[in-house]
Order: C-alpha cells, then sequence, then structure tokens
C-alpha cells in the first residue's frame, strides 16, 4: 500500500509527522510518500533508523498553515503539500491522503480542487472518532457543513455506516441521530425529516440518541449536522481540557495530594489512554473521490502513526468503492435536486 | 420573601426538596410554602427541627413525575403541585416558584397555563447556570425550543443578560453567540442573521464563541438555540459522568491505585465542587411573567437550598421587571410578527 503523508501538517511538523511515517513504515510495512518540503524532511529523516523502510519524498514548494483560511488556499497555494499529495491520490500514485494539518483547508482542497465528490454524494462530511472505553464510535458531520439538509444527514448516515462496517470491522452497525430527546418525534424538523429518510432505507437505524447514549457506545454511527456536532466534540474537548485541569490543579496544592497525583500516575495514564483522541489517530473525510484522513493539529508521532492505520484500513476496507455503490444500490439516497 | 417550592419535584422526592426548604428557611430567613401532598410533606418535616422557621404547606393532590409527557400534563393533572405552586406565584402568593421536577412539563405549564409570556417575548428559554472555577456563565436557550429564529436569539441576549447583571450582579455581561468558530461570518445562517441583529442591540455582545471560550470564563452569557444548548449541556454532564467513572474505576484496580485513591479525595472533592451544578442548584426559565428556576432531578437538599437561593437573587434583582422594561426600551428587540 502507498500512503500519502503531509509532512508540513501538524502544529510542531515536520517532526512528529516524520516520525509518525517511521513508525508506520516499520510497523506496517507500506510505502509511505511524505509530501513537503524536501530539505526539512530529509534533515528530519536524518534523525532516525529508516534501514528497510520505504519512505518516498515528493517536493512541495508551499504549506498551509492553521491561520490559512480554507477559502483561499485553494487557489491560493497551489503547491502546497496538501494540493500536492491530494494530487498524487488523484492521478492513483497513492491510495490515500493522511495531514494533521488545517482541517478546513484539507476539506476545500480535497473537495473542490483535488479528489472532488464521489458521483451523487450531496456535500462530504468530516468525522470523528470517538473511542471510549475500547470501543470506536463514528461521528458525522463534525464541521465540514453548517446549514445541512435531511437528505445530506441520510448519506452521512450511509457513508458512516459504510465506514463502521468495512473500516472498523464492525457488522449490521448501529446508526443512530443526534437529538435532544431518545423518542421518535424529539429533535428539530431536520432531524425529525432525517429520521422519516433514514428508517427503511437499508442501514440499521436505531432512531434518536442523546450524547449520553453516544458517549456510552450504544450506537456505532451518530449522524448530526455540521453545527451541532462540531458544539460537541469541540464541548467534549474543552471539558476533558478543565476537568484534568482542575485535577492537576488541585493534586499540586498540599503534600498529601501531591502524594496521592504520583501514585495514582499509572491509573491515570490508563483513563488517558482511554479517552485519548491520539489513540485513534484521525478521522476520514467521507464523500470525496478517495481516501483522506484528517488528525489533530496537536497530533504527536504515535497520532500520526494510528492516522496512517486509520487510512490503511479504508484503503482495505475498499471504503470509496463501497460508498460508490451505496449510492447506486439506495436509490432513495441517490442525489436529488440538490 | 415567600419563595413556592414543589415538594414533590426531585427524583427522591420529598426527601430533599424538604429539606433543602428547611436549610433554605433557616440560612435566609424568607417563608418557604411547600406544595404537594401535604401528610407527606408534614412527616418529611417531622423529620426535621423547623423551631422558629417560616414554612407553610399548600395540599396539592396530584404530582408530575419525570415520565409525564409535557404536552399531556397542562390540562391532564391540572392539580399537581406544578400547577398549583405556579398559580400561588400568579395570584401575588408568592414572589418565586423552585421546582427539581420534570423541565418540560415546568416549561408547559409556566408558559402555557399559568404565568404566561412577559408582553413581548417570542418564546421563553430555559437556561443553565455553568459554575466553572468559581465563575457563572449562563447559557441560553438549552431545550425549551429546538427550531429557532433570529429573533429569538436576539431576546435570549437581552434576558440572559438582565438575568447576569441583576441576579449574578456582574456589570456589563460579556453577551457571545455559541458558534463554530469565533470569527464574524461563522456558524450556521441563523448565527449570522443573530449576530446582526445582537450588534447595536444595547447588550454587550462580543461575537461568537466556541465552547472552549465559553468554558473557559471569556463570556458571561452564552446564547445558543435550544437543540444545540440541549446537545452541550448534556455533552457536558455525560462526558464528566465518563470521566469520573473512568477514574474511580482506575483508581480501584491495584493497592497503589487504592491508596492513591485514598489520598487523592480531598482534591477530587475539590474539583467536583469546582464542576459541580448542585452549587448553583437551579436555573431560571426566562420570558415568563414570574421567577421560575428549575433545578436537576438528581438534586440533593444542599442543591434545593441553592436552587431557592437563585430564586431569591432573581427576585431580589426585579429581574422579570426589567426584562418587562428592556423589551420595551429596546424597539429593536420588542415583538415583531412572529
Amino acid at each position: 500500500m502507498r500512503i500519502v503523508l503531509d509532512a508540513m501538517g501538524s502544529d510542531q511538523h515536520p517532526g512528529p509527522d516524520v516520525e509518525g511515517a517511521v513508525l508506520a513504515a516499520r510497523e506496517y510495512g507500506d510505502t509511505i510518500i511524505l509530501v513537503g518540503d524536501r530539505a526539512t524532511i530529509e534533515r528530519e529523516l536524518g534523525r532516525h533508523d529508516t534501514t528497510g523502510l520505504t519512505l518516498e519524498i515528493v517536493h512541495a514548494p508551499q504549506k498551509i498553515v492553521m491561520t490559512d483560511k480554507p477559502a483561499a488556499v485553494g487557489r491560493g497555494k497551489p503547491e502546497s503539500s496538501m494540493h500536492i499529495g491530494l494530487g498524487l491520490v488523484k492521478d492513483g500514485q497513492g491510495d490515500a491522503f493522511v495531514t494533521a494539518g488545517n482541517t478546513g483547508a484539507a476539506l476545500a482542497v480535497a473537495t473542490l480542487h483535488k479528489l472532488h465528490r464521489i458521483q451523487g454524494v450531496h456535500r462530504p462530511a468530516l468525522s470523528t472518532i470517538l473511542s471510549l472505553g475500547g470501543q470506536s464510535i463514528v461521528l458525522l458531520d463534525v464541521g465540514a457543513n453548517t446549514d445541512t439538509r435531511a437528505e445530506w444527514l441520510l448519506q452521512y448516515g450511509l457513508m458512516g455506516s459504510i465506514y463502521a462496517e468495512r473500516a472498523l470491522k464492525r457488522s449490521r452497525p448501529r446508526v443512530a441521530l443526534l437529538s435532544n430527546g431518545e423518542e421518535a418525534g424529539k429533535g428539530t424538523a431536520l432531524v425529525q425529516e432525517a429520521a422519516e429518510l433514514l428508517t427503511g432505507s437499508g442501514v440499521n437505524f436505531i432512531g434518536n440518541a442523546e450524547p449520553k447514549e453516544i458517549l456510552h457506545g450504544q450506537v456505532d454511527v451518530a449522524v448530526m449536522d455540521g453545527f451541532s456536532g462540531n458544539v460537541m466534540i469541540k464541548t467534549l474537548e474543552a471539558l476533558a481540557q478543565v476537568v484534568f485541569d482542575l485535577i492537576r490543579q488541585e493534586l499540586m496544592v498540599d503534600t498529601r495530594s501531591k502524594v496521592a497525583g504520583l501514585l495514582a500516575k499509572p491509573a491515570f495514564r490508563r483513563v488517558h489512554r482511554q479517552i485519548d483522541p491520539f489513540e485513534i489517530g484521525g478521522a476520514p473525510l467521507l464523500g470525496v473521490d478517495g481516501v483522506v484522513i484528517i488528525g489533530h493539529g496537536r497530533s504527536n508521532a504515535v497520532a500520526v502513526k494510528n492516522a496512517i492505520r486509520q487510512a490503511r484500513l479504508a484503503v482495505e476496507g475498499q471504503v470509496v468503492d463501497a460508498i460508490r455503490q451505496g449510492l447506486t444500490q439506495a436509490p432513495a439516497i441517490q442525489e436529488q435536486s440538490d
């Protein structure tokens, strides 16, 4: 397999990105194509033992940074590592593209300039994979599209279900709609309309779910509009930070607490691992015509390696072809006047 | 001051409710009017020392439970403790109504059957007061109205601002719109329209805020549609539960962790207190013509007492009159064709 990695992606690039590529090449035996400034990547690679690994470099003279506006980079930085990397996937020289860079930019470049949508897809959706207590839950859309239509939610359900089945190996994934109550009839007009469309669509739609049910793993795929989805994942991230900051702070105030903190370290490490987004590493942009995995800007090397792992799973599971086929086979889900 | 308390509200009623009333009467010296089944309340009161306290009982032959459908109770249980309690406030026999019962039912009975809306209010909004690191942040709407219009969000901003100023003693409260990005222009069409209305409305509108800014107390009032707001507060609640469950579990796996857990107890108690919703006790239903404070079903006695404290603050701050006046003085905020 040939995985294309944006070497200029993470906040600390190229360190975590290049090290993640080295780890992945070693663990999976795949070819990793590093895209970015050649000299910088070579220097970084020099710090690792790459004996026996297949690591290629493709030079990209520009890079996209976190402060770049997604709307401006498409034509504004045509030689960026994202453009060139996604171009390699488009031309069949790579099987998947992985980046820990600017999410909005990756979305724009992939959707509008390089891979484009799979035929029949209304809107590609950005997903997040939560890993809680060892179970993976796919959430989508978490921010690609704000004002959303019910037919898009229907497609999110289909695409998320295919991903959960083929990449995460769930059989007959349970698909639910995020809502403000479990009962049918709860939710906005959008949610109610989407529930009707999902019922009898062929996906295993189990109804509405509140955040509690989602976080407790009672669903495999949680479908939501990109605005609520974004609010939900950013709330998760912000609260986790607040809680751990408070704990850290309170475990410093006196000797007893400090001793407790030292003794509790392994336990906290285990807790952290169970809610750590870096254990998954990245999540797919679903609906574009190619495998694209987007990781967190704060990714470390292990997170980058794990994002590459997600890319492998999606390629092996032939997720893109399955979505293409799924759209054709489910006439109710095909593109309507849009 | 005369505070009316739904004695049949909390999940464990009437224990926590009655004990909360006793605590409040003792601490604040107010008259607390307990509404519910007289015999039950008398029996419960008998377990406490009520010497010198002014506690009255008003009998209500029906009670609303958590599984009751809000749409059905309005006419279905006209003699419930909520109906009778809210009726006392309507008739001027009480200054405020406090309940830890079924939120949807309280909303329906208050809005549609008893107090009704303040003239000019499009839709009453349900608020939550987050208390993080000692700072209080008002979130509204967290679930009264799902499909929302921009003019309603404008009014939520005004009402939240008045509450923060008059009950929480914030001067010139910072009001922000929940969005998926801080930059102007981010958010749904609804958010963008509301931002325009809030700009120059007289409230101290500081723009968009993401969950992170809200949780870090960079805003005093966070305005949101009831669907996203409900998703946000339920995500907070669910994640906090998941994290503390994981910590509890991991601090039990071996002797070292168990010792750490014992030593860390005071620190965890301090953390807990800083994110404990029961420290606030309850939050106002804003826009109805009377002070209504709704607490969590799981409230204990201290939470009920604190909810009564919120009611006192709202009465003292003359929040309802201030909202009535605010709507009159801000022509842009007055009722439009609805």
